[in-house]
């Protein structure tokens, strides 16, 4: 579909889209090119009425083996390195920083609310090292499944720096906060069968069944369902998720089904239910949005 | 207890109400009297200080199939079909809908909210099918029941519509928010062993140990514990885990801990205690509720 | 490291505090001066840089027996017994309860939000009986290990009162809402395997091996990780936990990443990964935390 990626690949198959994270000689390290790369491939999926569901891998050994370091010591200083999005410096004149900035922003951040905001369901085929910004980039997806050889590490503690990419969001809902705070204290690297057993990952494949494993996830969750319900019901859900009382979820949920239940979708899907035969979904997912847009909590960062 | 019922009945015996959704001939499809019935017996049983807990449970083979589809292609077409409300239409003689209207509301959503606001435990039994609303109206109550043939279905992506009655709130918090989005997607009908897999239900029971069991439970929770502060809990446990900071539940808690250590029942939880004999705690749950319903929040909908 | 406490004792081994709540023949039970002690106590871990993490256990036989209630009946009423805090009455001269004075204010609470912005981790070595406050004051720590003999009670309902401690907050967020009612209602006491079960405790030991496994998990998170990243991480994991949209955990992460990136630490991290050799951060925690503290959200009680 959109050509012109520096560093990596996507390609769309049977309503599948795959984003292929493709420096396999840096085990796919994380670069400001890669954030960009990575938010057009969203733009890109999203626009496309075509594409049903998006598969993120890695090409060669490793998934993303974290943030380039190839800057050395002072890859994490914005300052110095010019930062993800190379925009000018919020270091004052005499030497204090200034917080508010907007180029004080992280560049896994902008990734994964990028993630966060996806049209459609997010599946992470994670075939080997996932490590730093490698492992938090996958946390707003819908769905991990990892390889036998896969191997995790959330390791902020043991370089000095910081949590990111929102993981201080997603990744205590996701595995509870002992579990989150267990693995990001310690910083350290733990394989496949720890990250199932603590809930990051939904299944482990054999290094050659892993992508049609997410194929066929993404095919389970595309077939006989409505592209727009689907669309919809992932942001919903997290607005739920992130909603402080149940009456802010119906407040969203009462207009979502006054306007879908008043769809040419919803008469196919209740006539084909009656009829008892495969319901042929007309609406598209563009069009749905421009209705519900306005009711997501999108906020600017500021 | 309250007659004039149309499409459930409400008994009580020995403190526990039982409500029994009541179309067997239909799977006790939900419509707007079903809607109306719930919530009008549940204000009953929050008024009835001899009712300690509710179960909820389906004559028949079902326990609810869901929205009743008898009014065709069109069911989820509210303008069409009248709503669940049969209030006066939001749709502008332009065509285009006001959406701040109040009858751009789920049906489903108000009965979910009334079981959230129960003064009482509630107890789901779910006997049979439990589809579409059948499935959302059990997650506000606290516990649910299944029996080794009960199936669940959150099918809103296969009708064309949206997730509804707060599950956008409940489902992620109750099962994690990747089963809720599996399941949501998908829209697959499973089976009781999914669901405990899933921890969507507590337990699973032989068709003839379903009650019972939920008889056991509802006397668990209520024998040798005072009603008023198992009344009072249901709700601080929501409201802390709907607050984004200890500090909200530190304050309703100082006022609980603060009102019910003054109360005849904190006297004597002490004094039994300390006596090693069985409590006898005299406050009822309607009065606690006249110091402690203004500290809830209950917003309105809008 | 600081003397004159009453009702706990506290010393630093290896990097690793001990706060040992010290009541043994009263099983530790929780009154005013150990609400002082414990806060008293936390204050001093945070200013001692050589304090890396933090360990909670029970004298005797006992972690911590609930509210002493050598007081009687009148226990929990604050306006007879004086409260935790023994400041003036709330209850006005008309014989109504101000409920907005700053007296009315759960002691536990006050505990429980101390450990919550504690800026060291903090291990609860559960030896013994942790019933009532003894079990919510367990729910803020980061960990909870527990003994074989361990028995967990949140007993309020049995007691005619209400729950307290911030438990409204973390226990629905650490085992799930059903747990948490089903625990809080009944108000029974179970063993260590259901606690274990449930995802109370981490993990259950021999007797003699808790305070091993404390010290060994200890040492786990603090060994070749950053002082001032793993203090850091704890109130940014929180705080993301709390937040209603990831936006939220972006802003925060942005400046975290931002500043940390910065930092000594930082530098060090980078180079000891790349010259693959064990890192010696020098940076400390409360130098951190003076550029921190403003971002962390610390609502005064109101």
């Amino acid at each position: 579909m959109q050509d012109g990626f520096e560093t990596i690949t996507l390609g769309v198959e049977d309503g599948i889209a795959t984003i292929t994270l493709n420096r396999p000689d840096r085990l796919n390290a994380f670069n400001g090119a890669m954030m960009r790369d990575l938010v057009a491939a969203f733009d890109a999926t999203d626009a496309d009425e075509a594409v049903r569901a998006v598969i993120v891998t890695g090409a060669g050994r490793g998934f993303c083996a974290g943030a380039d370091l190839s800057g050395g010591a002072a890859t994490f200083d914005y300052d110095q390195s010019g930062g993800w999005n190379g925009a000018e410096s919020p270091v004052r004149a005499d030497g204090s920083v200034d917080y508010a900035h907007p180029a004080v922003r992280d560049g896994g951040g902008i990734v994964a609310l990028r993630i966060f905001e996806s049209r459609k369901p997010v599946i992470g085929a994670i075939n080997g090292a996932a490590v730093g910004i490698g492992a938090t980039m996958t946390l707003p997806m819908d769905f991990r499944l990892a390889s036998e050889g896969a191997r995790f590490g959330f390791v902020f503690s043991r370089r000095g720096i910081a949590p990111e990419a929102t993981s201080t969001w997603f990744l205590p809902r996701l595995v509870g906060i002992g579990q989150a705070l267990d693995w990001c204290y310690s910083g350290r690297i733990f394989g496949a069968a720890e990250a199932l057993e603590g809930k990051l990952v939904r299944s482990v494949h054999a290094p050659d069944d892993l992508l049609p494993a997410a194929r066929a996830l993404a095919k389970d969750l595309t077939t006989d369902t409505a592209a727009a319900s689907v669309s919809l019901l992932r942001r919903m859900m997290y607005a739920g998720m992130g909603a402080s009382h149940p009456m802010d979820a119906h407040r969203l949920e009462s207009r979502a089904i006054w306007a879908r239940g008043a769809s040419a979708d919803a008469r196919e899907g209740v006539a084909s239910f009656l009829e008892k035969r495969a319901a042929v979904f007309p609406d598209g997912v563009s069009e749905a949005w421009e209705t519900f847009e306005p009711w997501f909590d999108s906020p600017e960062y500021r």
